[in-house]
């Protein structure tokens, strides 16, 4: 129930059209509805350019396409994450306007193509391994509006490869930094910058990585001050991203 | 704001009393205010039975002093666990009306003797070590106003000794069993009876127990079916009995 | 042996149609063989209620449907928790009185349709993914004669859908609370009602979240009083909650 | 060595006033030299305003007294953290122009009092224990010169509290809430608003808490999407806050 | 080189049949050769009964029959451990005097019947679903020579059952105890015996069994005194309680 | 109640001395309070033995000094673990026919030396640091009355001083390893005899020997044939010890 | 930009043949382009001898297909390790110089025959099933140039297995030593010998192995002073005594 | 026994100057007792200068000064490492010629100052709180006769202060890099050198940093090729290299 309607609803007791009762029982469920409509609304309006966003895990091919066609019937953008090479395929096809990207597992239809972020996003990766995981950040940041800008296979074991690539780091106002194994790039990023660094870790690696527990725990631990998103977690960091893009 | 409120406020607007924007004003706050006044009663008469309960670690003995005696000048009963010895000395000195448990780690201040619930719960402990979290239990069953019956010492490695009070296992309306070390208690207990068995692990052994870990897992993983509470959380337990005890 | 069985023997020795030793070794197995029959009683009627109970998890379909039939010849009614899809259909091919529900993975038989608990029980899931334990908890808990309720899809992500369903909510006698990743929906339900509040948490996330036990973890914490059940134990909560509903 | 001094020298080469190999042996050492002074220029911008920060756990009063004395001398704003109350008293009567926060266990002098950041930051706790936390976090936010608010004991047990202060939390530009126990504060929160929001664990709790890693998983397990910082980390939530606050 | 060697060729130096360099250079690798001829012959009567046991998991079908063919060849008795049932029908065709059970996943040849051991070994398990574990226990059991028995489905949530089988319990001379979940049978066995109880627990569980970590922990901190083997190490409780058994 | 009494009974009721209803009363009873009695007589011969050895952890001066003065009266040899230096002073000083071991922490009065068990156990311990652990295994092991030898600081880093102690390997019925760090010495000795090997990890080590974790799982995993104790567990490991060596 | 082009190039600014701008913009990029050419060039000589090995996990056959055949047009040697089976066989055809280790999981070719380390480096395998890992090791270890020994499953459960091979453990330069269960064997052998000793965990094992983890941990604290590497890391291993064996 | 001495004993045997029996009574034992004599010649040339350090912790004060004491009196030069403050004041004045070093806590008599490895060894440390480890690397590597140096507080947060040192990496024969938090360092730095690089993790850290096990596991899966010690080793890191520097 909108500002409006309570205003409204008041005026109608003030005028005798609504019994005090009536009213009582309209407001009675008030605290409830209102929460989502009314108290919380610069929230919606975010929301409301994500919620075409689907989690595809655990979904079958035919809840994908019937979730897809109904927002498509508004035509709404959308993007579906966690989508495997199967379901992407039968989407390509029922609908040529979208895009499948297999790296990201993501399947996407954007038309607004309007930038609506402040400045650039940039998505590294360690290795060449995390890059599905970089790639998931990269699609959903690119979907959200804003530019979104790429620095693959610049781990530490390389340090130099990384310092080639300075003038894009310096020109980003937020970066995701994705790694498996030891996870150690975001610390040598977070202490090259004076912008937000979102470490990503991946569960690339083997043995004691743990699926990825290592490149978390160590994240967690940095010296340098990043903030951490949970193991594969790139569209959380796109999202986060976004956030602190738009402000 | 309670509903008698609201209806009296809708009362004054449509009797001219009250202007809609002023009605409006008192009532855009009504979602959250109302929540815990209105929509949540039945707790909160429970609460009200159980807000004198304060959690004593981590506060010095003036800071508890002060709440015990702010409490005590509204005639209100009050329970303070985890208070350490010496804090516990000093109360007992202030307020000759209470007392300290040595044991449960306990303070309490109980006038009102009445009893609440409609059966007796029973606390039961696996070892003489784990005896403080079960007098933890025992003290807020108590506070609590619930009939209440102890068997201690009844371990699994010496079952014939449990099977010597079956009569008192037999009465019970709710079990609480607090067992250390390899936790079996609450799974033998629980097999045995047909009603609601409640396990709590303590933090009692050494090497691999580590601190209650290993009675915890094996009490979630009991082939009896027990609801479990975190390590050594005696009180929680009683708390949650009582709920039951009281329906 | 039952009481009367004992009473008879004993007349048997005092009109010497028993000899001393005859009835000594009568009595020698007494202690074991009793304890089943006569001590625990009031648990066996609950257990008689809940016998037909079968963990289908690691039995081939021929081995339960073996035991379906079995218990068919005698009309007993039937509950088979973790069928796979593949068993549940030929299940319901062989049994057409019988319903195999694809997502809680269960199969029953259920002719005695009388409400045997006193409230309702009401099953809440945080998101559309845990849904799967929260039917096995519903079914479980209708099977076992309760009324029971669901509240589904109401996650801490968007805490006024939760305010929505209060009376639902209010309403309830036990509420179990299913939830997979941070595992919090418990903790703010138990922070509403002042009624017992069951936390399952489920095996949904991935990274971080272990397998479930970050949830599980994050309820054994919780600040409000809530019991805990094993990750994805939703049968286990429902017998409980059973336990409690019946008293 | 910077761009204008690398141009200068130059030059010399140019008009003779340098040989080749005595300009060849100033550059030799440039990378590295370099690497700090003119390619990271907006990051030391920034680090210029936090090198003044002092990590004081494992220091001696003498060491930290030193530093602080040596600073002053440069007529420097620092804060101090991790400071144990002896020192910290200590600290006090030797620099009367500073101030000792016990909760925080934080030493500031601070004189410079503009303003730098464009919003507010809110400090949340969900209970009274979190508070030395997230009081770390406020100083170390008022000391980069965010405007900082406080809203302490709002957690999810008595999710009412929260709603009371939508005002607060709708105003900030970016929110750091710290919880300890099952961690689930900054869910709800990162579910309400459509900013930032930064969650630090805090290893207030017992037994499964296991020294704040219950909190931590948790966070990472959001189903909002909140960054997460180490255990008790609250000084680099507020110097990550202030980075997304200057952009 | 066993002791009879060493002594006929110092007795050919002694004659002058070798000279001292030949001897010597035949002396050199006493120390290791000898090792497992002379000095630790009480081993070797032991292990020469053991040798023929081969563990098969990650052995192909073929490697396991070259095997058994190579040890039929000198009319050994055979045993091996963790088949496929693949590889069990087919050694089943291919050696008829063999035997393969399905549920301990163990071939075997056995010719040699007599009794080695001085009393009976028991093998008792908790659930059915610890059966496979037992079963492995028991044919190694069986295979060693022992007089064996079997007590299965006696777990703690119906303990009656267990007391029901007092009799097997009092006549054996080492008892092995299978358990998975909760790993509390043990603990009782052990506490109502005073000879050796042996507790092996297993896989069987989820959620929090975490493959049967709980179990393993749980017997590790028994309040009985009982003796732990890895989880699912059914033939290694079988040797140990063999190596009792013979002495 | 014991078989006499049992047969006595039914005698009376036999001859008319007793009602049905009078022997109903006293058997009712009969299967719990039986069977430590009658039942497990076996255990209880060994228990008896046993039922002197206090866990003196947790346990004041006084407390310990009372059950001492208590069992002294009855002229009852007693064994008190756990110790502190502190109280073992004091008894030392109270009963100066006991002996106080500071290394093992134990503290003893043994009258009766005579030997019980049918061979010797040898107590080894890897390294120097482990012999607290070992200690208390040999104090143990003697009080139960078993010839006792010891081997110690003969751990894997030095592998031959091990093989300088053959005979006396050879020589023991059955072998108790202690060991901390990576746990290896049970391995190496259970490779090289046929006889029960007994490996008890200790929490001697740093770092990520994790209290002796490192050690447990080590042990758990030999490739040998062993059987293992809670960390620190010497007592345990002597007791089972007994209950071979008495077969 | 190596130091000689530096030179030329301030000749030429000094010659006026470069003006200062250009030759600014020219020593730009200086610091981290000359990072990787002038400063590491001893490592860039090792890695230019290793950077024909790729990490085959993850990659399709035709990824891994045409790297081999992009490196064998420039005639270099190539080490491809962690390949299946079908992606060997299939190399194996396209290839015919090459080879690859079924064992192993490695393809190589390997055309440069020459020693190029000063002594042998000795792989050890504690068992039969550490062997893959093993020859990982071994066949990088030849591959880099080392004379490589072998010494399969001598693990400590027989440990006069490992003193018949004494001459080969003396005569090696640099051992690694793999080990799975209970990972005891670096420990042994790193008592035995005074030159450096690698210990690489491997997976092998099962229950309370934890996929290595054991073995891992033991070697760490191993009381022999050894190095460790990742679980099943034998390229690891192979590569840094290859640095070693190269000094 | 040695070689000669073996050869001896058979000439006396070939001479007649010793019977047969005799001869084998003495070469019974040889097998162990000659283990530590002729086969392992080369480690003991090595453990000889390496056998006087001890390990202080657990040891009284008065049981170091005694073992210092006997060494001193053979001359030997001794290394103590773990020593506490008021055991190293106490050495110190008893053993003027001796050093404590409070960062490192080791106390050593170092007379022999020649240098015997071939290079130098570098140690590192990420930050100024690893110091201590470091320094107990440099203690034990200077104490062994290496060249040693330092470059202590070179963390990866400020990768700069990293490369202004790039000619002392250079020099290195080999590296030990010491680091807490998130261990990021020796990836760093294998990645830019060709020589042996081994990690120690330090325990220097909090919240998620689990007293070091972040640091450990971050080194075991570093991308670059280093080896690993146990958390705060940094005198087994010095050993290890020690020996590299020997070969």
């Amino acid at each position: 129930m909108t500002d409006d309607k309570i205003r409204k609803l008041l005026e109608h007791v003030s005028h005798g059209d609504t019994t005090v009762e009536e009213a009582y029982e309209k407001l009675k469920d008030l605290p409830f509805e209102d929460l989502s409509h009314t108290k919380i609304d610069h929230h919606r309006v975010l929301r409301k350019g994500l919620q075409e966003v689907i989690f595809g895990e655990g979904k079958s091919i035919s809840q994908i396409t019937d979730i897809v066609r109904a927002m498509r019937e508004k035509d709404l953008d959308i993007l579906v994450t966690r989508v495997s090479k199967e379901a992407g395929n039968e989407l390509n096809v029922l609908f040529p306007s979208g895009t499948y990207n297999t790296d990201a597992r993501c399947f996407y239809i954007k038309e607004d193509l309007s930038i609506k972020g402040k400045g650039s996003i940039l998505i590294m990766s360690a290795g060449t391994s995390d890059i599905p995981v970089a790639e998931e950040a990269y699609i959903a940041s690119m979907f959200f509006g804003n530019k979104t800008e790429r620095l693959y296979d610049v781990g530490v074991a390389g340090i130099h490869r990384l310092f080639q690539h300075l003038d894009l780091i310096k020109e980003a106002r937020v970066i995701i930094v994705v790694a498996g194994m030891e996870g150690a790039l975001p610390s040598v990023v977070g202490g090259m910058v004076g912008i937000p660094v979102i470490g990503v870790p991946t569960s690339i690696g083997y043995g004691a990585s743990f699926g990825g527990l290592t490149a978390l725990l160590a994240m967690l631990n940095s010296c340098s001050t990043i903030s951490v998103f949970n193991i594969d977690n790139g569209f959380g960091a796109a999202y986060f991203a976004t956030l602190i893009n738009r402000l």
